[in-house]
């Protein structure tokens, strides 16, 4: 049976999810892939764990510090890596460089983290073609909602003419609060952070630049197109006028803050902006924890896709998802 | 450059609109999975054309009588075949043997008519896998609407619990017109039918029959389970009273065809319904010639799908993407 080799970098709650899960699945890998997946590696920024014959269950809480950064994973050997860490590789910025040298030598890669991905996702894109490699970015963009997936395969042969994204649930639960609860921006806020919604600990959902780099990753990845941040027009909730809240009121309408690419003539446009949608469209059903796409194609009309999942389970699901992509890929076993 | 040789039984209106797609795709199928694709034959009942090199679009219209049948197709020695036919090679039934000889030939083949799949579809799934043929239904559950793909690629590696399905735009143009407008079950089926709605010119729709074998051919083919259609409890919107439409009405329910599929202790159970939703739910907006699934899953959540599109362009598409499938299998690449 076929060894593969897999390390973990990042080991918060999204990390420690895909761990539990890996080794769960290790027999499902086996009798279905005929391929024995060993956990050889996990680090987050200070500590690490590895061991040669791969890690079991119980080791996973017995990380010792010192052990971190790309030489200490790359030194297991992995066929694949997973980057769960929110820095890739911390603050050293060298999430980038280490996705390159893994990528570089042939080794898969699953990536969480959008921060290289931003940056350098057509390169790394372009050098995972050179080498073979398969770089896979379901974490990064949606998770458990299905988008880059719809594109490359629920689509296959299908020109898309258009794509829309309701991806921050921060978003969605400041919105509703503005509308039926005459909630202002902070208050809103504040409420969604007592809630739990991790996303509104950044300021990234508020501005709209967290739905602005699912777009870009989106069109890199899924579209082929080298669209970049800096051709967005983004305008995030913290722009909504009162006037606005009573206008949508008055209408009945239901705004969201929605990530938005049109492809015209051979070129993709991206705009992030609050829009409001009628009640009897999905996606004004789309409220608090849930994200929803619609894709508009040529040739199979509209699909519109809306997911409800409990982080950070989804996201390590969406992860090993990849994995399973990627494993039929290396052993062949398309028959289901 | 391989020679990738596909023949197609059926050339009605899908049948015809899949080998116009087919062939305006060969330089797409050429440039992405380096393969010369070749329509080498086509048949209806009682008419056919082979042209050994692969025909060119303006020879659709071609077709010869006396040329037709299994024997026929199979002297064109396809790669892959699509049966596209409404009866599966006609009324002799042998839809069923002739699958059978062209995967035991480990000739992969993609199926949109659901009659040989309903019977006989467990034991050609287990010789495609003996043989290593692939064996694409996309077209005979849901077409554009993403079901299979969504169990065995979106959702892979997660435990799916409860399915739903809303596949008959039929059942869907009549439920509307008893609920908005008061219409009998018989005025609304006139009414549909002067719509063109296809699938209202068979019972199928009305008796729930039709949403039954797509669940089969779902539980058959996405989740590996052999649920049989003699043991799903099936009821139609033609078993709909009177009360039963105003007691929704005035709990502004929406009732919609339903199946369900629900998984529990290794065991799957199939039910056809009329079920009424909540205004809220994403399956209560799905009208007209729309579609819409639910899966629900442990790792993921809830998943709902939505489709809307025009026949019979979709369907096609939905044939041309297992085709894509399956080159990306045959050629091996897996790069995008």
């Amino acid at each position: 049976m076929r060894d593969i080799r897999i390390a973990i970098d990042g080991f918060g709650a999204i990390g420690r999810e895909i761990a539990s899960l890996l080794l769960a699945r290790h027999d499902h890998y086996a009798s279905t892939y005929g391929v024995d997946v060993h956990l050889v590696a996990i680090c987050e920024a200070e500590m690490g764990l590895s061991v040669e014959g791969g890690l079991r269950t119980d080791q996973l809480g017995q990380l010792a510090s010192g052990k971190s950064g790309a030489d200490f994973l790359l030194s297991s050997r992995p066929d694949l890596f997973i980057a769960a860490g929110s820095g890739d590789m911390g603050a050293d910025q060298s999430g980038s460089g280490y996705l390159r040298s893994a990528l570089a030598a042939g080794c898969d890669a699953i990536v969480v983290s959008t921060g290289a991905l931003i940056d350098d996702g057509c390169r790394l894109r372009e050098l995972a073609r050179t080498t073979g490699a398969q770089l896979k970015i379901s974490g990064a963009i949606g998770a458990a909602l299905p988008t880059i997936d719809m594109l490359q395969h629920n689509l296959a042969g299908c020109k898309a003419v258009r794509i829309e994204g309701i991806f921050s649930p921060c978003a969605n639960y400041i919105l509703d609060a503005m509308m039926n609860c005459g909630a202002t921006l902070s208050e809103a806020l504040g409420e969604a952070e007592k809630e739990g919604l991790a996303d509104c600990r950044s300021r990234s959902d508020i501005d709209g630049s967290g739905t602005a780099r699912k777009l870009v990753l989106l069109a890199n990845f899924g579209l082929d197109s080298p669209l970049s941040i800096d051709s967005l027009t983004v305008q995030g909730v913290e722009a909504i006028t009162e006037q606005a809240i009573a206008a949508w009121r008055s209408q009945a309408m239901v705004p969201r803050l929605v990530g938005t690419l049109v492809l015209e003539a051979g070129s993709v446009r991206g705009t992030v902006a609050v829009r409001p949608y009628f009640p009897g469209d999905p996606m004004a059903l789309v409220r608090g924890r849930c994200t929803a796409t619609r894709i508009v194609t040529e040739e199979m009309g509209e699909i519109v896709v809306t997911n409800c999942a409990a982080e950070p389970r989804a996201t390590a699901a969406a992860v090993l998802k990849d994995l399973e992509h990627i494993l039929r890929i290396r052993s062949g076993r398309f028959q289901w």
